[in-house]
């Protein structure tokens, strides 16, 4: 059967998409291992075939799974002899309420951080279609949320402290093993050190930094792998 | 078997407590009633038999459990047979990283919002001691924190994305029925209706009015029975 996932590329080779590292560790985690397919942010018609334009996007024999969140259902309900995802019903439920954490109060604060990186990290023929969407989007320019970064790194802290907590008494977001709501917090980790050498933790984050360390190494050290930067490791 | 809960006592016979919520709703989740004894923040001494000075304490036959997380789960491994809090090990392990996000960005966007109302809600007794500990947890005075509501809700708003986008989905955020997570976030609401006439909700907030609405109606309307304000309602 083919397994093929469509992801982002950058400059340099880089793949700095969280939404596609939900879908690699998820595809990871379920024991697959799928042909990647890379494309820039203005390749869209490489996706066309899915009904979207976005990424990922999961071809799974007949199957053809846009959106990162059903890309992870699929995967669970098409493999449940493998590892869970969710661990359950409940599991799954609030996995999806994590989801929507991180899309809308994680990235709010991580998102006007690391935009003008990302700039310097999509390719450049995809540079003027990034900037002019991302302005938009924060309604300034990204030299002046470069400049506002040290607030904006002020601002993060209390937006990880849930994390902190519940670090400080388990190993993983998802108990003593790592599942999918780890994944969608470790993208964003991911996200940053594939575009940047800025630490977004600061120096006393013992519980966050062992654990985005063991991220790291899961699954034969697969997000490590990829060209990044150190600092953020 | 005795079942005791002991609760939050505020003036008006009002039971605000967040915390003491979680523990109600739980213990009708499981289709038990236990016997209420309410007190108030200045009668610590009450629930010393526990080895702390917070509510809630349940006490259940030969067990005396402190703390509303290990309230949850002692209900859910005593009574294995009665709908479940969590829905399987995920639904637990990411039911306590809402736990987290509730008590950490939940709390702190509301606290500032809710605590000059709590303070004309508390017994007159409590009233000195419960600025004096706010005044300190804040670094500014009740009437200072009142002057700026207007702010604070503004700055509520975005904390409640991830609600309303999970409920624009289902019913409620464990899915088609409550479970524990729904008690966590909907205690703060409780809180809120105990004490004070502030929407928290802005006009167009169809999806948590009508979630907020149903947790008030859950288990006989429970929530809905003690005394509290209309308009928040």
């Amino acid at each position: 059967m083919s397994l093929v996932l469509y992801e982002r590329l950058c400059a340099d080779d880089r793949r700095p998409s969280p939404f596609c590292w939900r879908a690699r560790l998820a595809l990871a985690h379920k024991g697959l291992t799928p042909e990647l397919r890379a494309i820039g942010f203005t390749e869209s018609e490489e996706v066309a075939f899915s009904g979207q334009a976005e990424v990922p996007v999961l071809i799974d024999g007949d199957a053809v799974v846009h959106d990162s969140w059903a890309i992870a259902c699929h995967l669970e309900d098409a493999y449940p002899e493998a590892p869970s995802l969710f661990d359950g019903p409940g599991g799954r439920a609030l996995s999806r309420l994590v989801n929507h954490w991180v899309d809308h109060s994680l990235q709010r604060a991580l998102a006007p951080i690391l935009s003008p990186y990302l700039l310097a990290s999509v390719r450049p023929e995809d540079r003027a279609y990034y900037r002019r969407s991302r302005e938009t989007q924060f309604g300034m320019t990204m030299e002046q949320l470069a400049v506002r970064r040290p607030a904006l790194l002020e601002a993060l802290h209390p937006v990880l402290e849930p994390l902190r907590q519940r670090l400080a008494e388990t190993s993983f977001l998802c108990g003593e093993r790592p599942a999918y709501a780890d994944y969608l917090v470790f993208g964003e980790f991911q996200l940053a050190r594939s575009v940047c050498d800025v630490d977004l933790l600061g120096a006393d984050e013992g519980a966050l930094r062992g654990w985005r360390s063991c991220m790291l190494d899961l699954h034969g050290g697969l997000a490590r792998s990829v060209t990044a930067f150190e600092t953020a490791a």
